[in-house]
This record gives structure tokens, C-alpha cells and sequence, in this order.
């Protein structure tokens, strides 16, 4: 259940990559050849190309991740959140340019900007439910009828906006108590799970607080602590190591 | 007050340039030559150069804005939110890449995801607050203490994180009693209102429920009904007849 996000930094970038050409994409491709076998999704984060002009990088990303490794889910992590025709532009470019299966999104504009994503059945969304930065209780956290915001997201998108299993929730590692929260609210939901690694997340008590009843429903992703394992020539091989010891915490807190 | 907002779609060009070469380049810079001198702003949607790998257009798009009209404000419609390292790249995106002075926000994961664009004093944003689509009441309209959650979202957006001005709030112009109220909680923020023309906002009703009390505040934006405003060869004068029938509209219903 171990998901390697894929945000390449062009100033965290290891030493012998620095300044080459094609940068990125060498970097981007050597983490993926060293930790497919480990994960159930890649999860490139658009910022960090679209910030260096960089959607052609992007594309043939997917593309390569799509080609040499086509079980392994591909999530766009874009937090796409906008009125139906614009959505609908938006689905386009996160299947259609760039193949993903998935797509995150912001659930603040409700149910008729997540639409769009979900016409076609082989696609579906990630929606913010609960995130791991300092001030994600600003609106996340206000009380409505004695539950706070994120857990009427939490209600709404398992209940009503998912129909064939198409809707997860993002919910970050940081908080396990409201973890398992949204987990008692949707027991069935996909969990989209990051800050573990560098952002703090303790694994063991994400794997407790978020699996459903047979052990699974969690797709917990590490970015940073994978990708800038080392700056030196061995960055692949580091990288491995620690997604190989992230995946085994992950395995061994499962009931199943 | 009048802002044209820019949303390409390649289905609806004008039938001269249909299937011409740049016809999105063409079409857009066509629209801002006729409309320049009765706007205050351009917004383009990014979404609509996404989904068709149109980046360098819109860059295109952007430094003619810039170069050609420099009085008038850049704003890019983005709706970004992500978290701090994340924010930052798209920062750089909106604001160096494309050369924005605002860009649009959504305010779900809290105040630090904003910050990121408040660094420089000669940028800002406009804050999603209450939306003009069908179903954004899902979570908008949720009961806080007697408050919607889009009242408690232009309160903390204009008493705190709007430190010199450089936070607006965008408002949907289809419903004005909501509009009167986000303008009562944030007396003296910019709102951006998007909604009237193609969507059925009503300008007057507009106008008397979201200026400010020196009659001014806003900035009205219209993309369909002045884009699409002829199919024919004569649509860079039609879309202008739409832009300065809205922009005469604005003005007689202004207490100044």
C-alpha cells in the first residue's frame, strides 16, 4: 500500500543529475525503476513541473510509468477544483494528456466540480478530506452539528459521491486520531494518505488508525524521504532502502 | 469594473479561425485588443490551455497582456491549494511563468497554503468563497454558529490573512443575497464575481448587493457571453458591443 510521490525538487536534485540534461526526467524514471516493485501507485505532484515549464517532462513520465509498469495506479496529484465546464477541461488534461488514473481534487466547490472526473468508469478522484499542513483546521475543523467540516467531506463523498468505488479521500498521516475518524465515517472509502517520512507521520499509527476491516483501503504516500534518500550517486539505491523499510512498517501493522 | 475572462474553448472558436494555425493565440489577443479599454482586468482559465497542451499560448497569451496594456491587472484563474513546498511552485508558476497579478485560490487547506502568494507585495489573490454553481452549497452552506462556511471564509480572509489588501474573495454573481452578505462580513475586500452574462447573474443585482460603500470593490467578470458573443468573422466587435453594454450596465448601478 506504499505510494512514492514524485515532486522533483530542481535544487534538491542528487549531485551527479545536477545541471544535466533532462534532469528531471533521469531522476524521476531511475526512482521509479528502483521502487516499482514495491508500490501500489506513483503520485507526481503537477506543481513541480508546471513551476519550470516542465509538462512535457510530465507527460513522458506517465507515459513511462503507464508502459513499463502498467499495473501500478497512477495518480495525478493536482487538487483540481472548479465549476463543470472548466472541470471537465481539467479531466481532460489529468486522463487524457497525461493517463492517470486518478486525480485529486479539492472538495470545496461540492459535487458538480468532482462530476466531470467521474464519467468514465476506469477513472476516479482523491478528495480532500483532511490535510496534513499546520493550519488545515482553518475551515477543516469548524463544527457543523457537533462533526467537524472534513468529516461531513468524509460523509458526503462515500455516501453520495462515490457510485462504483470511484471516490477516495486524502487524509493526512499527521493527525491519527482524525484518521480514524474518517475511517469509522466511510469503512469502505480508498485512503489517499500522505505525510508519513518527511513531513512526520508515524507509520504504525497510520496503518492502525487507517485500514479498513480487512486490512487494506490505505495508499500511504512518501515523497520526500524517498526521492532525497541521498544526494549522491547511490540516490536510487537509497531510495529503494527506504521505500523497502516504509513498505514493510506498512505491512506489518495490517491485521490481515 | 468589467473583467473579460478568458476560457478558449477549441469547439467554440469563430468560424474564421476554425482549424486556423494559433487560432487560440488569434482568438484571444483579438478579444483583448476590441475589450482592453473597457476593463479593469483579463483573467484566463488555465484549464482551457491545459487540457490541450496550450501552456506556451497562454504564456504567449500573458506577456502580449502585459506588453500591450499595462495598466490593466493579470488575473490567473487557477484555483490552486496545496500545501506550503507545493504552494510555492505554483506561485512561481502564476507569477513568474505567466506574469500574474493575482491568481485565484481555494481556501479548504487553511491560511499557510495561501502564504506562499503573499510573499511579494505587488502580488495577491482572490480567495473562492462562495461559488456560482449549482451544487456549492454542499459544504459552503454548512451551519457554523449560526454562519455558513462562506461567511467564515471572508471573515478570516479579510481580518487575517489579508495583510495589505492583497487578499480579494471571489463571489458567484447568481446569487446576490449571499453576495450582500459576503459584502456586509468584508466591507472593504476586493471581490471578484463571476457568473453574470452566460451563467444568469443579474448586473444590477449585482452591482447594488457587492459594491463597496464608496461604490466601487468589485471586478465583474463575463468570459462566454462576450467570447462567444458572434461565431462569425465579426466576433472581436460583437464580443465589444457584449463588453461595453455590461460595462455601461456596471456603471449606472454604482453609488459613485
Amino acid at each position: 500500500m506504499l505510494c512514492v510521490g514524485l515532486d522533483p525538487d530542481p535544487s534538491r536534485l542528487p549531485e551527479p543529475l545536477d545541471g544535466a540534461s533532462d534532469a528531471t526526467y533521469r531522476f524521476c524514471t531511475a526512482i521509479i525503476d528502483a521502487t516499482a516493485d514495491l508500490v501500489c501507485a506513483f503520485k507526481p505532484q503537477i506543481a513541480y513541473f508546471a513551476s519550470q515549464r516542465g509538462e512535457d517532462t510530465l507527460e513522458r513520465i506517465c507515459r513511462y510509468i503507464r508502459d513499463t509498469y502498467p499495473h501500478v495506479v497512477l495518480i495525478l496529484d493536482a487538487k483540481r477544483g472548479d465549476i463543470g465546464p472548466t472541470a471537465e477541461h481539467y479531466a481532460r488534461e489529468a486522463f487524457g494528456r497525461y493517463g492517470a488514473d486518478f486525480v485529486t481534487v479539492n472538495p470545496y466547490l461540492g459535487g458538480d466540480s468532482v462530476e466531470p472526473f467521474l464519467v468514465q468508469p476506469d477513472h476516479g478522484v482523491f478528495v480532500l478530506c483532511r490535510t496534513s499542513n499546520p493550519a488545515s483546521g482553518d475551515f477543516q475543523s469548524l463544527l457543523v452539528d457537533g462533526d467537524p467540516v472534513y468529516l461531513h467531506v468524509a460523509r458526503r463523498v462515500s455516501r453520495e459521491w462515490s457510485r462504483i468505488g470511484d471516490c477516495g479521500l486524502v487524509v493526512g498521516a499527521t493527525y491519527p486520531a482524525e484518521l480514524a475518524a474518517v475511517r469509522a465515517m466511510a469503512p469502505h472509502t480508498p485512503l489517499l494518505i500522505p505525510g508519513v517520512g518527511a513531513q512526520g507521520g508515524d507509520v504504525d499509527a497510520t496503518v492502525a488508525a487507517g485500514q479498513d476491516d480487512r486490512g487494506w483501503g490505505m495508499v500511504i504516500n512518501s515523497s520526500r524521504a524517498v526521492l532525497y534518500a541521498s544526494g549522491g550517486a547511490d540516490f536510487a539505491d537509497a531510495a529503494r532502502r527506504v521505500a523497502m523499510t516504509t513498505r514493510d512498517d506498512i505491512n506489518r501493522g495490517c491485521r490481515r
